[in-house]
């Protein structure tokens, strides 16, 4: 298992009261982000802690770091983590090092590090980096059998699937921040049963249920990154709602791929959870099927085999008007787990830099939709209700083929792991708004 | 046809001498672009004119720029474009009405102008501006057929070809301005032939000839842009070679696209020619089949209809080893027009925001691969080569059925209208190098 310090403890306690037992930030996650304070201001990095964001700027400026860790606050400090992706491992490593102990429950600096905290439900969140390219993996192996059955029903998988990581290219101009309202898209649609297709609001509304993954230090165009180095290329993780337009993206994606199906709108969870929070709760790649080819030499690495995996539950809910109007709770759509991606987050940095392609601080990669082999992790509504032929019931009498204006679906996720804290990585969530 | 003015008087002469005749560079051009000056220091916007470029920064210090020709020339003095895109039509036309003054033989502001030029050939060009996102189009319907007919001899077009303007999102990180060595990339190919993939470099490099659009303002998340107003987003254009890895493209792309079999390298050239300098010539967009559909409401546009596609000449010119050593000049590949893509630039824009994705100011998009009627004409090997099977013969006896390491791609871009006198988009070119 990767090294773990001090900074997982599971004894650690904070004098932050709210950090302790917090089911998503007690002091052994301390994720980055950019918020905006109380009353408006420059946005500028944070550390959530508990129901607080200590505000990295202003414990800079009062003296609190040295170092490497004063170098990694100093990257923090602007709108944008993009300078602090950029340093790699060390510095963020050697922050976070430190964040553990001014927050900790013995600490002796309470007193200056207290006037850096607002309460978070006071913040607003911004993305956490200015996103140079956005790519989005297929690494979902039960979603791309789900999905290809559909089509292929006696070969689900296409023959490229277990020897390419495959990805295309998605738009980094309409990715948002969790709570960013959804606008249901207009495009060309033309379901089987019409012989032309028409103009209008997409039909099939779906949500897709993904794995975000921030890139540090990159590469230079045209020298890729070798498998042993590509998972320390990697500055965080987050939650991805690959908001799709079935309708449109049925129509639209031969022989391209998809594009206006996928591009009006992208949500991720605000918060980088770092690879230094989830070293815990690493493990191995699960073990392929006995025919399976084993990955080629540039897509294979030993301890990537052996802890390039992650152990992290994931959980859809879907909230309707009918669920809201009744005062019941959220409908679970699904409960699945980030172990299920056939390939690991360092191996898609490797495929994606192979051929020369250059990566830069700030890039963000959707791993793919991550279902689990049972309908009850299901990761998107195309494989819930079959593309719309057996709709979900929900106990406010209402049905659902796809999503219908004024539903809300939120992304959660935590790790928890025998002896650690859990740790979690907030919330993603969007609300349809109708088309235009 | 689109208002022309005192800038298009062909008449018109400048006291830059090397401008009058200029195959690319008169001053009915006047195009945008960023360079760093002889003997360095920071990149900034130009204007080339003849075998000179005109340094905008140096011209607005000098007072030379009033009202809106004043905020565009202040916009276009940083090292990217963007802020000039930004503004619009108006500052940019206001911009080149006054350098058009500036630069005509009986300007006044001779000697306040003289000392802001700088010789070309000791000028470095870089990327014009920041690129947000980059998007590939397929609006070549000769390229789409061709390279549909290699698979689907009876049906080489798709069902959706005419109705959508097919793209699909491009890497916008390996976008490289011209000159820029084109590494040959590694990667998994998997020919016909042999069962399983292999890894390595490339064997079927190739070049696509586009047309680059960059985008001017642009529209917020979920607000589309009408087509009336969707020609008037465009900031200018520029040729592009959309490189390609055709193994590891005909692997990998299935089910969701191309990747990286095209994100290794994209070549543009460096000059931004204005919607303005290419008023002249504007043509009628083709007409279609008589059994064609007619563009969907949200694409049709009787103005668009009738002046929106662009009179353009494209060659594409090849320099092998052989060639270069034998003092043998250039092969040319193809020689086609803009005119024959099927949709319009503005066709492009709307449909890219019919769906809500919102476009920023520096965005670029490719064409798709122009290919003509004639098999002089076809803008890719793959289409004039039939994928390797009819190799080329050059002059030097070498054959080609994709490109070789040392091979030299140029495109060139010519509008030249009776009455009016010829402008050229200078060259967009790159030379492969082998793979790592």
């Amino acid at each position: 298992m990767p090294k773990t310090d001090a900074t997982h403890d599971p004894k650690r306690r904070s004098w932050v009261d709210s950090a302790n037992g917090h089911p998503e930030f007690p002091i052994q996650n301390l994720p980055l982000g950019v918020f905006v304070p109380p009353g408006g201001g420059a946005p500028r990095g944070g550390v959530a802690i508990g129901d607080f964001i200590l505000d990295l700027a202003a414990a800079h400026a009062a003296g609190l770091f040295r170092g490497e860790a004063a170098a990694a606050a100093e990257a923090a400090s602007g709108p944008a983590l993009n300078d602090l992706f950029a340093l790699g491992a060390a510095p963020r490593a050697a922050l976070r090092a430190r964040l553990s102990e001014l927050l900790a429950l013995d600490s002796a600096e309470r007193a200056r590090v207290e006037p850096c905290l607002h309460r978070a439900e006071d913040c607003t969140m911004q993305l956490p980096a200015r996103i140079g390219d956005y790519t989005d993996f297929y690494a979902g192996i039960h979603h791309a059998t789900n999905t290809g059955r559909q089509f292929r029903p006696d070969n689900p998988l296409l023959p490229n699937y277990k020897y390419v990581p495959i990805a295309y290219h998605g738009r980094s101009s309409s990715v948002v921040p969790s709570g960013t309202p959804v606008r249901r898209p207009n495009g060309q649609r033309k379901p089987g049963r019409e012989t032309t297709p028409s103009f209008g609001p997409s039909r099939n509304l779906d949500y897709e249920l993904e794995l975000g993954i921030w890139m540090g230090p990159g590469n230079a165009l045209g020298t890729p990154i070798p498998i042993s180095e590509a998972g320390e290329r990697i500055a965080g993780f987050c939650l991805l709602n690959d908001w799709s337009a079935r309708d449109i993206q049925g129509w639209e994606y031969q022989p391209l791929g998809p594009f206006l199906g996928k591009n009006f709108c992208t949500t991720i969870s605000p918060w980088v959870i770092t690879p230094e929070a989830l070293a815990p709760f690493r493990v191995a790649q699960p073990p392929r099927a006995e025919d399976d080819p084993a990955p080629m030499d540039y897509l294979l690495d030993a301890a990537d085999q052996r802890e390039g995996a992650l152990d992290l539950e994931l959980e859809v809910l879907l909230i309707t008007p009918g669920l809201r109007e009744k005062g019941l709770p959220p409908h679970r759509l699904a409960l699945s787990n980030a172990r299920h991606l056939y390939w690991t987050p360092a191996q898609l940095v490797a495929h994606h830099a192979c051929g020369g392609c250059n990566l830069q601080p700030g890039d963000l990669f959707g791993s793919g939709t991550i279902s689990g082999p049972e309908e009850s992790s299901f990761g998107s509504l195309l494989e819930t209700t079959q593309g719309g032929r057996k709709p979900l019931q929900l106990a406010s009498g209402e049905t659902r083929r796809f999503l219908e204006d004024g539903d809300e679906v939120i992304l959660r996720a935590h790790a928890r792991r025998e002896g650690y804290a859990s740790i979690g990585f907030g919330e993603c969530r969007g609300t349809v708004q109708p088309a235009p």
